[in-house]
């Protein structure tokens, strides 16, 4: 990608944090990024193909964390995060990190994701990439609980996903301190992975699935 | 409150959810609410005041839909809602239907939230209105598990809330069909609940409180 495309989906993820996707005005992109009106026009086409591309961009960031915290871990001597637990755990508590990047990269998905209510044009991007963090998720947690069934893997992937957006929408908007929202996510992981087991062994027990919702 | 104050803030909760905060201006409210810009001085005295006012409104809304349920219910013969379980279950789950005015409400609350990622004016609000709601549902849980320890039934109720709000979000945004949604959160409740279960049993057997972190 080159430097000046990706200058300019750096800048547009700044100016939609910062004003929202309604306040994205292509005059205020262009100074932030430093380039023309046209530069911006000729790599993107048009309103929504900026939009699909920022989208893809911030989306392709937060996934960039882990494997930087990795890189930083080797380079510090630090011990990586060992065991499928451990990796699991790291990899949603990145989120919630009082880091500028971190910040703007959760506020613009929450203002692209809001845009989606009234404006259908990203929903699409927007559902597949909810749909491969999710399938993530279920990939880390069945390393966690192998013989879990794929269905109740996905269902706890797909808890703690939308959980982890409530919890920084939380943090981000000043209603909850970075400490708490860290702790209810890790006590979240455990929650369900004791019930992931819970799962598992009711099902060995008998051979049938429980539901989900049994009380004890 | 007087007829034409509500018409008000019931405008600026629809055109809060439509444009965002960013996006309020008090002409188009006024053409919205059907009342003069003067009136809206005069009841709110500034913006700041009409957030704050409107904020209140959207939460009181959003209480209300237990006691409307309730009194639907009641009018149509329907079984009330027994046990502290079901009733837990069908106050959050209000927050999922598929209603204008949840809808709505639900989308507003967002964008005053959102809001205050960058502007503090709102944040003393916010963080009120999402401790009592806190407190409400740990209350609840505390009905289901009565023997639960108090820090455990606040941390699934802030857990659970946080959910609802990320599985909400995922919904008005056209990313996570309704049902899947309302499935989720039910079956969030079923795990939280026996969580509960299991933390007591776990502290009643030495005397001495279980991480929640614990996995078996």
């Amino acid at each position: 990608m080159s430097d000046r495309r990706t200058a300019i989906l750096e800048a547009a993820a700044t100016v939609i944090a910062r004003r929202g996707v309604r306040g994205l005005r292509v005059e205020e992109l262009a100074v932030e990024a430093g380039v023309s009106k046209a530069l911006i026009y000729y790599h993107f086409e048009d309103r929504t193909g900026l939009l699909r591309r920022t989208l893809a961009f911030v989306n392709n960031r937060a996934e960039r964390y882990t494997a930087e915290q990795s890189a930083a871990d080797a380079a510090t001597g630090a011990a990586p995060a060992s065991g499928p637990l451990r990796r699991l755990e790291q990899a949603l508590l990145l989120e919630l990190q009082d880091l500028p990047h971190v910040r703007e990269n959760s506020t613009a998905w929450g203002e692209l994701r809001a845009s989606a209510v009234f404006d259908p044009e990203l929903r699409g991007e927007l559902a597949l990439a909810s749909v491969i963090w999710v399938r993530e998720v279920a990939d880390q947690l069945g390393e966690v609980r192998p013989t879990a069934p794929e269905p109740a893997l996905v269902a706890s992937a797909e808890r703690l996903t939308a959980l982890l957006e409530g919890l920084s929408a939380r943090w981000l908007s000043g209603i909850l301190p970075l400490t708490d929202a860290r702790t209810r996510m890790r006590e979240a992981i455990g929650v369900e992975v004791a019930h992931l087991a819970r799962h598992t062994a009711d099902r060995s027990a008998d051979g049938t699935p429980t539901s989900p919702n049994k009380l004890d």
